[in-house]
C-alpha cells in the first residue's frame, strides 16, 4: 500500500538540500531579518477523531494513512502540517486497485470524496474538505499504475493514471519512448494528476502540454464512465477530452489515458546566455517562439532571480562571472535553453542576435541535474521562519510587461521571476516569492500577498493559473476569469456527471 | 445586404467546371451505367407559406432570402434544392450587423434559430429545423465580418466571425499575416462556421486545425455573453473555449474570436511522388509527421482516386505517365506535398527512401491552381443524374488499413480514398464516392450508403467525423462514439446556455 513517509516535507525523507551559509546570509540581509536559528523537526501530531464514513468498502483510518493525505505541498500546507493544524485530514484513506474498485466506491460511498494521486497540490488541490457531507474520504490512485498497451506504430501509449512520473517514463523507456512530461513535481506526482490540473512540463516547447499529449482517456464518475475515443482529432462536436482535462478531481476519476509519446531523443544539450535585460531575453525568446522550433526547454529568469540562482550556485567565483564584473556588466538576465534531438542552431543564432552574451552548456547541465532538488530547498528556508511561495500565470507577448509590473507590484520581499513556457502568442511568468513570516503570523502575511497577486492577474489579462490549476485556492478568481454564465454551465454537467456532489468539494467550480 | 445568388448549386454563379468528355465516358463506363444527357437548369421553386414568427426584429421573408439559407450544401441538400421540395425554408431571414444585435435577437424570438455562415454544411448543419417551435428563422452572420485587431508582436488578430475566407485573408495580408486555414469550402465560408464545425484547413500540417488556431473567443447565447480570456494557455479548469468550438450553433452564436496568425511564408513550393501503393504511401507519411516537421500540405490519394484524379487532368498524354507506362508499372498512389516556408528536405528524403518515384512540383502547382474549383465538379456531374458525396474520419496510424477496408466495404460504385491531415499519432480519411442514383432514388440510394458507411466508422475505432462535424446528419452515430453519459452532460450544460431550446435544433446533441 503506497504511503508518503515524508508527511511534512517534500519527496524522499533521506534528502534535504541545505542552502549555501552564504546564501542565507544574503538573503536574511536581503529581507532585512536578523538572522534566525534553524526550527526543530516536528513531531507526528495527533489526528482528530475520525467519523466513521464508509461502509462495506475496503479502507484504512490510521493515523499514519490519513496524516500522508492530509493536503498538498503549498507554503500553507507545510506551515499547517508543521504546526500540526489539521482539522482537515481525511476520515479515511481509500487504495483501489482497479478501476471498478473505482467505480464501486462513487457509487457507494456516502461522504466526500477527494481523488488523490501523488498530493502534490500547491493550491488546496486535495485539502480533504468535507462539503456538506458528515466526512470526508481521500481516494489514493497510485495503485492503478500499469503500462497497458503500447502501440509503437501510431507512438501511442496506454497507461492507468495513478502511476508516478519516473515509472512512467521507466516503463516507455523500454520500449525507447519517453512521454517527454517534465512539471518540477515530476518525480512524485502522477499521470492522472498532471491530466485533472492540467499541468505543463518543463520541456513543452518540444513535446507540449498535457492536453497536447493525451488522445484519450477513461474517467469513472458516480454516474458511470465517460470513455473518449483516442482518434488524432475530430470535430464530432465539443471535446469531450477537453472537459475532464483540467478537472480536478469535481467530474470524474481519470483511471486511463492513450498518451502520444516519442522516441526517446537521441540527444540533449544545453546553452545558457546572459542578456543585458529581462526585455531583450523576451524579445530573443519571442522570437524562438515564433520562428520555430522551440528549444524543448526554454527558461529565462529576470535580473533579480538570475542574481539569486547564481549566488545559490555559487557562481561569484566563476571565471565567466569575474569577466563580466570586471568589464563593469551585470549578469543581467539569464536565458537556458534545453534542446532534445537537434542541435538548435536557429535558437541559438537568434539568442546571440538578440544580444545574448553565451556562457555554455554548463549552467542548463547543472541545472538538468539538480532540477527536482528544488522543492526541497524551500522546506530548509522554512525551517528557518521564511515564507516561500509561487505563483504563475500566462499572458500575450505584447502583454508580459505590464502583467509583469503588476504582479511585482503586489507581493513584498524578495521577488524571483521566469519565464519557463513559450507559445506562438505569448509566455508564462512563474514568481517566486521570498519574505519574512515570523511563527504564527505565516497564514496571513502569504494570503494578503496572494490576494493582491491573483487581483492583478486577472485584471492584468493573464489566467489565474497557468499549470498549477484551481483548487480551492484560486477559486474566488475564477468567475472573474471565466464569467459566471460559463462557471454555470460547468456545474449543470457536474451535476450530471456528480449528482450528490461527492467529488472533491470546494474545489474549482464545486 | 448579402446572399448567396447561386441557390442550387456551388459558389459563384459564373463558374462551371465541365468535366472533360473522356472522363464522363470512363466515368459512365466503369458504373455500369448508360450515358445519359444533362439534366436542364431547374427554375427556383414556390416555397411553402411561411409563418409569421418575429415580432418587432427586423428580417426578411422573400423567397429569395429564404431559399439562400434552405440548406447547406451535401449531396442531399442539392437533391432536394434541385427538384424544389423545400418543406423546410427558414420562415424568416435575420441579418445582425453587431453582437448587440445578435444578443437581442436570441433573447426575443419566439421560434428556432439557425446560425449560419456560409451555408456550405455538408452535414445538414444549417438545415431550417423548427424543432419543438412554432417557426424557424435562420440568422445570417455574414454583416460581422470586420477585423477589429491585430496584435503584431503576439501574432494575434481579433476578428469578427461573419468574415467569409477569402476576405478575412486579404484583411490580415495588409499586415503580411495569414491564419493558415484553407477547408475546400475556403471561399464561401466563415470564421464563425470554421470555428462551430471543428473544420480542418488544407495546410494543416503547418497551420494546425481551428482549434490550434483560436486563442480566445466571444460567443453569445440566449442566457448571456461568454468570453474566454485570449491566453496562450492556462490551467484554469476544462477548458470552455474548447465547448464552444464544435458547438454547430447548439449552444450560442459565436461572434468574435482572437486567432493566432502568422507571417505570410516567404515561400510555397509543391513535390509529388508516386507510391508502389497507398500502403508504402502510408508509411512515408507517417514518417513524415512523426518526425517532423511535417509538410503543410499532405494529400495522399489511394489507387483509384489517382487514377481517376489523373484522367480527369488528361494526365494520360504527360510523359511520366507514359514512361510508367512503359515501365509496366501502374500509376500507383500519388502524393503531394505542399511545403510553407521551408525547403521540405526531410519530408523529400523519406518520400523516395519509402519508394516513391518524384514527379515534381507539377501536380501540386496545378492542384494549387485549382484547388477551390473541386466543388464545381460535383454539381457538373449531379447534371448527369450522378450522386457524388464525401464522407470523412480520423483513426491511429495502426488502424487506418482495418478503417479504410471497413468503409470502402460500406460503400458502392466508384470509391475514392485520400488522406489529407497528418498528425503524430493518426491520420485523416476521407473518401468520395461517384454512383449511379436515378432520379427519384438519390435519398434513399444515399442514405443506405451513409448508414453503412457511419457504422462502419464507429465500430472500427473511427470518430464520426474528422472536419466535417455532426450536423443532423451524423447525430444518430455521437452516442456511439461519445457515450450517453457525455451526451448528457453536454445537453445539460445546453439548458443553461440556452434554457428555451431555440438554438439549431435537431443538430449535434440539441
Amino acid at each position: 500500500m503506497t504511503q508518503r513517509v515524508n508527511w511534512w516535507r517534500w519527496g524522499d525523507p533521506a534528502h534535504r538540500f541545505e542552502p549555501p551559509p552564504d546564501f542565507l546570509t544574503c538573503l536574511f540581509e536581503r529581507l532585512g531579518v536578523a538572522p534566525r536559528p534553524k526550527a526543530p523537526e516536528p513531531a507526528p501530531p495527533r489526528l482528530p477523531d475520525r467519523t466513521p464514513v464508509l461502509d462495506g468498502l475496503p479502507h484504512e483510518t490510521d493515523d499514519a494513512h490519513r496524516l500522508a493525505h492530509a493536503g498538498g505541498r503549498s507554503y500553507l500546507d507545510l506551515v499547517r502540517l508543521r504546526r500540526g493544524s489539521l482539522e482537515h485530514a481525511p476520515d479515511a484513506v481509500l487504495y483501489p486497485a482497479t478501476a471498478e474498485e473505482v467505480g464501486e466506491i462513487l457509487r457507494r460511498a456516502d461522504c466526500a470524496v477527494v481523488p488523490f494521486g501523488g498530493g502534490t497540490s500547491v493550491v488546496g488541490g486535495v485539502a480533504p474538505a468535507r462539503g456538506s457531507h458528515r466526512g470526508v474520504a481521500t481516494l489514493d490512485l497510485t495503485r492503478l499504475s500499469r503500462l497497458l498497451e503500447v502501440d509503437r506504430e501510431s507512438l501511442l501509449a496506454r497507461v492507468e493514471c495513478g502511476i508516478m512520473g519516473p515509472a512512467l517514463e521507466s516503463e516507455l523507456a523500454r520500449h525507447g519512448l519517453t512521454l517527454g512530461h517534465f512539471p518540477q513535481s515530476f518525480e512524485y506526482s502522477t499521470l492522472g494528476g498532471w491530466i485533472a490540473t492540467r499541468s505543463a512540463g518543463q520541456a513543452s516547447g518540444r513535446y507540449g502540454r498535457i492536453e497536447d499529449m493525451v488522445a484519450g482517456l477513461r474517467a469513472i464518475t458516480p454516474a458511470g464512465e465517460i470513455v473518449t475515443r483516442a482518434v488524432p482529432a475530430s470535430a464530432s462536436g465539443p471535446e469531450v477530452r477537453e472537459l475532464l482535462v483540467g478537472s480536478e478531481g469535481t467530474l470524474g476519476v481519470i483511471v486511463e489515458a492513450t498518451l502520444r509519446v516519442h522516441p526517446i531523443p537521441e540527444s540533449r544539450a544545453f546553452a545558457s546566455y546572459l542578456f543585458p535585460s529581462f526585455e531583450a531575453g523576451l524579445r530573443a525568446i519571442r522570437r524562438m517562439a515564433q520562428e520555430g522550433p522551440a528549444p524543448a526547454i526554454v527558461r529565462l529568469s529576470d535580473v533579480v532571480e538570475t542574481e539569486a540562482a547564481m549566488k545559490l550556485a555559487d557562481a561569484d567565483r566563476s571565471f565567466g562571472l569575474k569577466l563580466l564584473r570586471f568589464l563593469g556588466r551585470s549578469p543581467g538576465a539569464h536565458l537556458m535553453l534545453g534542446f532534445e534531438g537537434g542541435d538548435g542552431k536557429h535558437a541559438r543564432v537568434i539568442a546571440r542576435r538578440e544580444g545574448g552574451f553565451g556562457v555554455g552548456a554548463g549552467p542548463g547541465e547543472r541545472w538538468d541535474r539538480e532540477r527536482f532538488r528544488h522543492p526541497y530547498l524551500r522546506d530548509a528556508l522554512l525551517d528557518y521562519g521564511l515564507l516561500v511561495e509561487t505563483l504563475e500565470t500566462a499572458t500575450s507577448w505584447s502583454n508580459v510587461p505590464r502583467l509583469y509590473t503588476a504582479v511585482r507590484g503586489a507581493l513584498s520581499g524578495l521577488i524571483l521571476c521566469h519565464v519557463s513556457h513559450v507559445y506562438s502568442d505569448g509566455a508564462s511568468l512563474y514568481f517566486t516569492v521570498i519574505a519574512d513570516a515570523p511563527r504564527g503570523e505565516e497564514e496571513e502575511r502569504w494570503t494578503r500577498m496572494k490576494e493582491a497577486a491573483c487581483d492583478a492577474l486577472v485584471s492584468n489579462g493573464g489566467t489565474i493559473s497557468h499549470h498549477h490549476g484551481v483548487g480551492a485556492d484560486h477559486r474566488a478568481w475564477l468567475v472573474s476569469e471565466r464569467g459566471e454564465l460559463a462557471v454555470k454551465a460547468l456545474r449543470a454537467m457536474k451535476g450530471v456527471l456528480d449528482p450528490r456532489g461527492i467529488l472533491n468539494p470546494g474545489k474549482l467550480h464545486s
